[in-house]
């Protein structure tokens, strides 16, 4: 504690990241990036743009929200694009939540939602999962003060289908519903075909997963335009320019491959899936997830020893030392090369040698 | 307004900046951007970094951090880095200053300051400027909540001498103080050494302008590291990862490449004395400017019938609607040529063939 510091400085409670090794040899299973590089299309995008960098980038960012709403047929003043969906979260939560109007939340969740409750100061309602770890969608019905959570869950990695997000949306006519969409890429279905008919949606996607651009910060929100006025009154009162002109260019082309973004997204989901039958055979039991990652824990060796195992074998993954968590760890979904070597690694620890 | 609004979106009275025209043919002198790209060793180590761009960057950017410690003899935790000085002044607001406690500022200043205030919900203390538009000093002292001003102030261009500056610390012990340096290569000193001597003392820099980045979003505090921790916390409850991979590896050369950063801010410098005395026989009145612009006036034509018959002409200056500037036209630094376009333009503006 420092007497220079605001009251405000004095009560957050920061979000802790990841680890970020700076080690190449090391399989990076624990912040769910994704294992391939971004399109080729993206590298000369951002080569080219590297030569007008003596000027400001365009603090409306039109090129990219009309690429992005024409993906999903919608004008471009249904789109705002900020510095990773992290800051798009940021300024939803001083735009659409009111101090003393209680949000509602689940309890398992992504950890950077209470640190923006207490950053700008939101009460909060705090909702646990159902014993499935799913989401009790009647306790989402009449909140106060808005509605946030992810689609698919994290870290469960449950998805939860339209028509229950639609009932959600129906009952908190007057508030702000944002479904945090960072891993909709892996899973059934956006809720971006709700926006038209609810103008109480909000939906946040990312650009650092399914298009393989975590390094670049690009993340963005569809909604009614009224909503989308409002991101911009609050990102035009703290930042002019969050998105830098590399950003811009590389996300545009991102967006435009969509037969890279398509092969690389199924190849994840096929991995999905051969690393759960491979882990349930050595008697894992692991959430239903549609996202780039799995929710797993052993019946036998604890979560908290095979993180460190791991780890020491040169294998990172996330291990969450959270009520409720504690005997989970998610793991990424890496190359078929890396889930090779994660499983050999796991078998090595769950049956050692005598 | 819209009923969805927080009470926070209504209440703001969000920043304009400078047009951002999508125009090569057009001369930009309006946001006081470096007429000179960057360095090539900064171009180089983007296409390097390009390639990891599916990781996370570095959420403590530690590596740049070093870098820019180094060059003014202090330890990397001394210095905070985020997107753009912009939203380290909004980290700052958020970090130092106390709604309820009175913080001073200039009446003619940067016109962020009131815009983060009313964001923050800050009261002011609005200072006006001395009669030749320098800072009234004493009236610095003893604030309630701290302290801020740009040192060369905006749009002003005019530089405090550093031992001015001292007294304002002493007469601030248990304020913080920001001096926002970002036209600080372009003037005398920086009041950075005071750094070590003063607790209270947040300098604020930028590589938008003298480094030739205002496309890469890089700007940074330097402090005592009591401070830099508060901005940590801040900056951990709103965006773990706000500056990006291309924009680090980039910066990180901008500040290694010393002799081009050496080369390009002479060259302005010297143009600003150039264009300085070419104005003077024109009839204009200019301010003793040491920024990579001028506040001008003409002696005889109206600042806004200039503003617009050189935007007609190509060349995009800045003209401020406010109370004290409707008489001012401000001008960024070019390259010679621009230069010599810019005085052609005048001379046929003012005095108009028969």
């Amino acid at each position: 504690m420092s007497k220079f510091w605001s009251s405000l400085a004095k009560q957050v409670d920061p979000y802790i990241p990841g680890e970020q090794l700076n080690d190449d040899t090391i399989i990076k299973l624990n912040t769910n990036e994704n294992p391939y590089p971004p399109s080729n299309q993206v590298i000369q995008a951002i080569d080219e743009a590297s030569k007008n960098l003596r000027l400001y980038p365009s603090p409306t960012v039109d090129e990219l929200r009309s690429e992005i709403g024409e993906m999903y047929g919608l004008s471009q003043d249904h789109i705002f694009i900020g510095n990773g969906s992290d800051e798009v979260l940021a300024f939803s939560f001083m735009s659409f939540f009111e101090p003393g109007n209680r949000i509602k939340y689940p309890e398992i969740t992504y950890s950077f939602y209470p640190v923006y409750a207490k950053l700008f100061n939101i009460s909060t309602d705090v909702i646990p999962l159902n014993d499935d770890y799913t989401i009790p969608v009647e306790h989402f019905y009449n909140s106060e003060g808005g509605v946030i959570f992810p689609n698919p869950n994290a870290p469960t990695g449950i998805f939860l289908e339209i028509d229950q997000i639609k009932r959600i949306l129906e009952n908190n006519p007057n508030q702000v519903v944002i479904i945090d969409e960072a891993y909709i890429d892996f899973a059934l279905e956006s809720a971006v075909t709700l926006v038209e008919a609810f103008p109480n949606l909000l939906v946040i996607q990312t650009m650092s997963k399914s298009r393989s651009l975590a390094g670049l910060r690009i993340g963005f929100a569809i909604g009614n335009p009224e909503l989308i006025i409002g991101l911009e009154r609050i990102k035009n009162s703290f930042n002019s320019y969050t998105v830098d002109r590399l950003a811009i260019a590389g996300a545009i082309e991102a967006i435009r491959d969509k037969d890279y973004f398509l092969q690389t997204t199924t190849k994840i989901i096929e991995s999905r899936s051969y690393l759960k039958e491979q882990l349930e055979t050595r008697h894992f039991d692991i959430l239903p997830s549609q996202a780039n990652f799995l929710l797993v824990s052993h019946k036998e060796v604890n979560a908290e020893v095979l993180y460190q195992e791991l780890k020491k074998q040169g294998i990172l993954v996330r291990y969450f030392q959270k009520p409720g968590l504690e005997n989970f760890l998610r793991i990424s979904i890496g190359t078929p090369a890396q889930i090779e070597k994660l499983l050999k690694k796991i078998d090595h620890i769950i049956k050692p040698s005598p």
